[in-house]
């Protein structure tokens, strides 16, 4: 595999992934799009591989990457072409966006990226959203886009029988263009594409598509530096982000996010609260409307695509938390909660909430609707504050549907298993089926190091259950800050719990995967079994640990059994048996045996392939 | 944490695990049975927390570690009281037992145990079972040690409300004697408890009791040593294994077999067809019943606690499994078929089973009835193969109970998450309730190198249904054999996912530690919380790659938010507020907020801790 850095001092991770060779798929409607895929080629006389492709440019060896200029602007003709935008002088950088409140002493980390996104888009006027042209009936390149990525392999898929349990979701055999527009439009979907994010390749959060991922990369007060932040958001989408959230908290936090976007294809998400503390100092009650106000439009300006805004923390529900064993552990739950005690009035997200709309609209930015008073244990799950904020969030997305908004919602937590469905359908009841966005949750508060796992329990059957997209959860949660190995630990881990709720869902491909490499894995097609794999490199290095002959790749066994005895081989036996016996039903009538057991034993030969080291047995 | 080899040349882990001390419970009808547990020191004026205690004799300091004397026989006196074993010559050992078929040119890799299992006890006449002193109401010691050892905790959870959903499980507020003895008589616990195995701690397996798992290990034709297996075991109880199986398969199987057991406070089990085909050079269709019996009688004798009899593998279903994707793949399952096929008869294990229940009945082995026609895959689970030898399995139940035997059901495998609950419900129906005991399932197949998280979803949940024991899968599943750190890898994700099912059944005390863990949290006692957790090391671990200073460890605050802002301490003003002005109710109701506003500021003080190294914020 390559590991070529990218010149400049900010290094990230470029090449194909085993096997694989991007392609691209040209859209009907919108002929100049291409939409990606990575192909994985197969032995055995085995057709190639298509799988959904989340990595950007970074895994074609026929794109030029440079960090320093950013990526190809995709999107700039389809967005110019709609007219319904201008271009703008911009709010200037201030030197408190970066975290310098006391003047040029402090230290940059990292020099701003040299080519920003100068005068950014606006809408002319009212809403330039995927909800509005949705509406309006304007099938956009976008949605074409998501249609041809969703579809991968369903046509393969059409002659299997349906199964799975989806629990009153939609999916459709097929995914038109016309499916996509009408799920965004009916709010069941969004499609997060801010208007200054023209580097952006679609992709749509909903119920009834691909269950979606998210990774979280930031720096914070204590570590991290702006070079590891852009380093991380490329290896997260390399193993399967499909979109990633910058939570940084230090200096250069306006900075960073401008490298991240400028390099990004994925959808980037942020919680504005977080900056608009940092330019106070720190001090909740010091927060207002107006600093609020101009971080999003920073931020929308700059091009970021969901916004976490935690507006359904009322006044009333903050006491409801009195008594729960972990409070608020929300970040921006808590800042919005102290601000609301410390002014004794509603918050202003809740208060100036149209006036949130007015902006996101604007700009195409998606709402992501926080759940502040979400469950930090096992203890606090489902209770009256949680479900008090939910019904909150439903009456905030139909404000935000009504301001031709994309809305998601967030959710929990920690929660145990018997109590992850109902938070699923209160959702489903209180938001009028808006996308759900649930943090795992965690199914038990016992295992810190490990709560990518019990966190992956719970995304898999929330999942399942209709959640849209599952934010990733990695071994250091609660204990530190994710650095590269544990970012793919927990996109990996996130990805097979997609797939797990896709598979469940009844997602008409999404066997087509499985049976590819299970049939691999029975035939001992070690080195595709590997690279149809999730995390080809992991699978190649365990094999080889007990194994490490090359040889050993194509032989027809395993370390499991040694080379004497092999369970797949003897089932090839009874396969071959069956075939010439046209065996299930004449063994059944048959009386006559012993015939049969002579010939079976003259027919089955050998066995055993030959052992490598022969051994005194 | 101590890590001090014992002497000899096989070295294992022992002392305490951090904060923890061992604890013994004395019984009240068997004052001389010594029931332990670990309990974890904490500080803020916590009591010490108390949890189920799986590692034996090797976390207790005072207790004499010497593996090649073996464990204390705590059980002898137990047996010997009830009068109904006699010691007999013992079947002696040969050369074949440990794969020395072709004479002693092989190479012994380890020396035989210096203290085997010489003049095992068996049964006067008939069942010395636990089954069958159960059905004559008789409550043995071994019945009072489990009943203490899952009874802790229960009365300090009492006043809790009940909270979850049992699928029709009976968990009693309090575990007796009495009630563990009639779960045992109605067949749906076991007490797995060989009387040639008095070193045993025992424990039970059954849906009424927290969820168990297993940890398999074994050294196969191509890699690892007799030293590392027995390492390996004792590795394993260390983090939680209630259970190890011994899949040996190369040679030394006999003498790795008895270093394991004399050492073992866990119940071991084993597929002793494994051992039987070594026997027969490996070649399946030369295996008879009497080498089988053979085999079984040495195990037997040997300690051995139960036995996977893979007897439901009917000659008719073999041809079921021809149009599969991956065929059969449980290892026994396809020596079996071969063997059927081979013969066209059915098998002997299942001609012979009577047979086979009177050996296990004379020495109390268990039955773990095994699932050689277990799906491999996705696209094979549920299929019809499967449960038809699940009604066979249902069959042979029948005829094992009749004979006073011990049993439980092994289930698969690989299964997607809406076809789980069905596995449950069927294997409850057709086997009266006994055991399931269920590897995983895998609930995706895409995901090798990480099927300890694709099958721990799969774990949970079907734990969760009912599911009485979780056979673990690590990492290395499909790849390669586990090493030591696969080991502990897979026993955590085990115990995480049998946790979260305690949690979803509803176990009166399993809420505790979730609780005892996430007050810590909470409360910035980082060392309790590490030492509450399922791996402290790892845990502590991970925090100090972020914080490695000791301060870190007492500060309030983490990595995550960094010392500036900490939603925890926003919670404890949130708390303090609310407490002291009653507030859940008057915040609602009252309407003159500035006063408040002013109070609040006054009162909140500062609520920043120090920063360690002071910013230019």
């Amino acid at each position: 595999m390559a590991d070529r850095p990218a010149r400049a001092e900010i290094g990230v991770t470029t090449g194909p992934l085993p096997a694989s060779r991007k392609v691209y798929v040209p859209g009907r409607l919108f002929p100049d799009i291409r939409v990606p895929f990575r192909e994985i080629a197969l032995s055995g006389g085995e057709p190639p591989f298509r799988v959904y492709d989340t990595s950007g440019p970074y895994t074609d060896p026929a794109a030029a990457i440079d960090i320093t200029q950013g990526l190809p602007r995709l999107r700039d003709p389809w967005i110019e072409a709609r007219a319904d935008t201008e271009r703008t002088e911009g709010r200037p950088v201030r030197p408190e966006d970066n975290g310098q409140r006391h003047g040029a002493a402090t230290r940059l980390e990292a020099r701003p990226f040299p080519h920003p996104n100068r005068r950014p888009r606006r809408a002319r006027s009212g809403a330039v959203t995927q909800l509005a042209y949705a509406k309006a009936g304007i099938v956009t390149p976008e949605m074409e886009f998501v249609a041809i990525r969703e579809n991968l392999g369903r046509e393969a898929a059409l002659d299997r029988r349906p199964d799975g349990e989806s629990f009153g979701a939609a999916i459709p055999p097929h995914v038109t263009p016309e499916f996509v527009r009408d799920e965004i439009a009916r709010g069941r979907a969004i499609l997060p594409a801010n208007i200054n994010h023209p580097e952006l390749e679609p992709m749509a959060i909903g119920r009834n598509f691909l269950v979606k991922i998210n990774a979280n990369i930031g720096n914070s007060a204590v570590a991290s530096s702006v070079a590891e932040e852009v380093d991380k958001m490329v290896w997260a989408i390399r193993w399967g982000a499909d979109t990633v959230m910058d939570l940084s908290t230090g200096r250069n936090i306006h900075d960073t996010r401008e490298w991240i976007l400028r390099n990004a294809p994925v959808p980037i998400g942020t919680v504005p609260i977080y900056q608009a503390l940092e330019k106070v100092g720190g001090v909740a009650e010091e927060l207002s409307w107006e600093i609020f106000r101009d971080t999003l439009i920073e931020q929308a300006e700059q091009g970021v695509d969901y916004f976490t805004i935690h507006a359904g923390v009322r006044l009333a529900y903050i006491p409801l938390t009195a008594n729960r064993v972990t409070g608020i552990v929300s970040r921006g739950g808590s800042i919005m909660a102290k601000w609301c005690l410390a002014h004794h009035r509603e918050s202003f997200l809740y208060e100036r909430f149209d006036e949130i709309c007015e902006i996101l609209r604007a700009y195409d930015v998606s709402f992501s609707l926080g759940d502040g008073l979400r469950p930090g244990s096992i203890a606090d799950a489902n209770d009256r504050a949680q479900f008090a904020e939910l019904e909150t969030l439903g009456e905030l997305t139909r404000r935000a549907w009504a301001m031709d908004c994309q809305v998601m919602i967030e959710g929990p937590g920690h929660v145990p298993m018997h109590r992850i469905r109902e938070n699923m359908d209160r959702q489903l009841e209180a938001c009028g089926e808006a996308p759900f966005y649930t943090l795992g949750p965690l199914t038990t508060d016992i295992a810190p190091g490990y709560d990518h796992i019990t966190s992956a329990i719970g995304a898999a059957m929330i999942g399942w259950f209709g959640t849209a997209m599952l934010c990733y959860v990695t071994p250091k949660e609660h204990l530190g800050l994710p650095d590269r190995d544990d970012v793919k630990t927990g996109v990996i881990t996130y990805r097979l719990a997609a797939h797990a709720a896709d598979l469940a869902k009844g997602h008409p491909a999404a066997q087509l995967r499985d049976h590819a490499l299970s049939k691999a894995r029975f035939e001992f097609r070690w080195r595709d079994q590997f690279n149809l794999s999730l995390d080809p490199e992991t699978a190649e290095r365990f094999h080889d640990q007990t194994l490490p002959a090359e040889g050993a790749k194509t032989a027809h066994f395993c370390s499991m059994c040694g080379p004497k005895f092999c369970s797949m081989k003897i089932t090839q036996d009874v396969r071959d048996y069956a075939a010439r016996h046209n065996a299930a039903e004449r063994l059944e009538a048959e009386a006559g045996m012993a015939e049969k057991s002579r010939e079976f034993r003259e027919m089955g030969g050998e066995i055993y392939v030959p052992n490598e080291a022969p051994s005194g047995l």
